[in-house]
């Protein structure tokens, strides 16, 4: 194992890629939101690649203005589970939220996968945003709750969870064929936690986990997204898309963390990335030009729509400025918010470009180009202070990753800063991120006082 | 494929075995409970012997007093994918509650399990029983809901569920890269379902499933479990220890489902049966007694105390007549509470003796003996109306269950009552049950008006 910091990468699949219009590419499988055969093939090719994991999002509604592969899609949790089990070292992260399960379910679905995948699974930590407000609907509610309420709940949802993992000691299981002892009751400990919204007693009926505990990843950014993130997180998924503002983001995170008692180290930031790439910058180009070309303009309308809110987008048309619609704060993601209506008031850009630049594919010009430009544009983001790797958010997949793993990796290799062989077998292992104590566990005796 | 009526099996798999002292045999795997692999080497066991289903019930919460085994579990639903993908034709089935999931994500999981498996899973629907109160503390509760109570919950569940699970057609995607279109919005349709306890506005975020929709398992045979049966399930596990009382619950169960408009092949039910097989009676017996002296009185005691409520058995001896004991009505499982009273008033037991008779193993003598008397006890049910198959609840595995696939399976197939081969890939084929029709479905014109 190298002792140089290495880049980490996370690969986000959803269907044949983020691209809306990727899967009428010909070589799609336009199918493949909803084939695991599919899933399994990518997450091998990523393996392939060394990648530290495989990160699967979620949404809990319908919304017909969204991306067409979403319509469709596996529960992330059931998801992985399938994953792991075609793959032996990526991690597998599965998106799940807090505002719309019970935690002692959630608890014990990611130790499962923990223990199923031998110390590979993490959770996406999510409040759920829900634009439309149609997620609430689904779950017998009125409304869905307001930003800041879902994440005190989160909070306390984090930490009950956190508190089912602790229930079982690693040594609490004997399992004396002769003397009957299967278990040491005096390590088995209830959490009784009494909270505003959660009182969970205990114990957790599944024992620690191969990871100690599962990683926990999030991608807010909003206040009080980053205060939870900087709290509890171990891994964090942004996508700024200008290297002075990742760089501003990943200062102030980790500045955030000290109050909290924890150390820069213990939470990794991994701004998201969607890099085209072609042999020659002429190349990519071509690539670019034919990912655009599947848009169809109706669909890029009711697309941004549904992200902005409920702005009906559909009346305009794609060279319209973008400063000329009335637009309408939403109760979503709220970073996402703030950041368009900077874009708009800062860039004189029609609906269409807006479209483009906010879709997250094909609009970074220092991510179209050659392997050695967007080792580069990396190298440079993670040597200076603006990311501990990315999220690999691709334009169209197989191939955007295939491309990925054969002519970029290999550059970062020769660099020294992505590692040539899996050298863990768990996520926390590829990450670098230690193993957590349990909370109820005697330390050992520093070596002085035996 | 024979059209003879057949046996159908499906297995009840909890680590080592059903015999609480299963984990202290000799061969046994103490860890199995929470061992991936074993799971998946039971699952391809029991396909080798050609059953239809796996099945895996479940808890919510830590009860000292169980079974030991279930102190530490899978999450069910993680557990069936993850042995989906190490079959290719068992059916899969998992246990998940209806007082203690929300609709909509419960409906997308096993949707999901029933897509990535090609059409193998089934939904085992419980109302959780709970007798020390233990489970709805974990999930920030104050006590657990009555029995009628959970029944009418559950019944607005299911049709929840099921009507989320209709929301696409099956030619809903279209995926036609020239057009762009994506989808045919005429047939996503919305479920609005407005109840007393669910209100549930969908559509679901996952399209039609290869078996239309996952098979509904239930178990409850109280007076409301049986018309929720009735009315929704597909297949009964029930477990009655005589023949007449399980001809007489067989024929009670499909009589009264004509007024839910269902004909009696539209659910199956299968008898829970825990064989102990020997190649000579002597050596059957001798297995049974060797499984007993893994027995230790107090854990006995304190299993049969949480068993049946809050009892506290533990200051008797194992020879005390259980009718000596004060037995209070608990808020659990009714048909169990009311058969054990049964028992108790009608048999004179001690203790020890109600122990073995309702921990389910090696108390039964008709099932315990030879190959051949273990075929002819199946048969005689199966052909005198007590039951349509059975679901194996193994003693002590793996030897149990590759007992039965040798030496029973062999025996029933020369019959002419189990299959020889595997004739379909689903289970709902292996059940013999048809696939669903989407409520919203246009039916096919009859050939006459075309």
């Amino acid at each position: 194992m190298s002792d140089a910091r290495q880049i980490k990468i996370g690969l986000y699949i959803v269907g044949t890629g983020m691209h809306i219009g990727s899967w009428r590419l010909p070589q799609a499988q336009a199918d493949a939101s909803i084939d695991v055969g599919f899933y399994k093939k990518i997450a091998q090719e990523a393996e392939r690649g060394l990648f530290d994991a495989a990160f699967i999002a979620d949404s809990l509604a319908v919304d017909e203005n969204s991306h067409s592969q979403i319509l469709n899609r596996f529960d992330p949790t059931v998801l992985i589970t399938a994953i792991a089990g075609a793959t032996s070292h990526i991690g597998v992260v599965a998106t799940a939220s807090t505002t719309y399960n019970e935690p002692y379910n959630l608890a014990r679905q990611f130790a499962s996968v923990d223990i199923i995948s031998g110390g590979r699974a993490g959770w996406n930590v999510v409040t759920t945003a829900d634009a439309t407000g149609l997620t609430a609907l689904n779950f017998s509610r009125k409304e869905h709750l307001l930003h800041d309420d879902r994440y005190k709940i989160a909070e306390e949802f984090i930490d009950v969870v956190k508190g089912l993992w602790d229930s079982w000691e690693e040594d609490a299981f004997i399992r004396n064929k002769e003397t009957g002892e299967f278990y040491n009751p005096e390590k088995v400990h209830l959490l009784n936690y009494e909270g505003e919204f959660f009182q969970v007693r205990g114990p957790l009926n599944i024992g620690r986990t191969p990871q100690g505990h599962p990683v926990l990843f999030q991608a807010g950014s909003s206040n009080p997204g980053q205060e939870l993130a900087a709290r509890t997180a171990e891994v964090v998924f942004s996508h700024k898309k200008s290297f002075e503002e990742a760089k501003d983001f990943y200062k102030e995170l980790k500045g955030r963390m000290s109050k909290y008692g924890r150390r820069e180290d213990e939470l990794l930031i991994l701004q998201g990335i969607s890099p085209i790439i072609g042999r020659t910058e002429a190349e990519a180009a071509e690539k670019a030009a034919l990912l655009d070309s599947t848009v169809i303009q109706e669909q890029a309308l009711r697309f941004l729509s549904g992200y902005v809110g409920n702005v009906d987008l559909t009346a305009y048309s794609l060279d319209t400025p973008a400063s000329q619609v009335a637009w309408r704060e939403v109760n979503s993601i709220q970073s996402d918010f703030d950041r368009i209506q900077k874009i708009i008031r800062e860039e004189d850009l029609t609906i269409g470009e807006l479209y483009s630049k906010i879709s997250n594919v094909s609009s970074d010009d220092s991510l179209r180009g050659t392997p050695e430009q967007v080792a580069d544009t990396l190298t440079y983001w993670f040597e200076n202070g603006a990311a501990d790797g990315f999220i690999f958010v691709p334009p169209a997949l197989p191939d955007s990753l295939t491309d990925f793993v054969e002519l970029v990796v290999p550059i970062l290799q020769e660099r020294g800063i992505y590692r040539t062989e899996y050298d863990s077998t768990t996520l926390r292992g590829h990450l670098g991120l230690s193993v957590p104590v349990n909370r109820y566990a005697k330390q050992p005796l520093p070596a002085s006082q035996i």
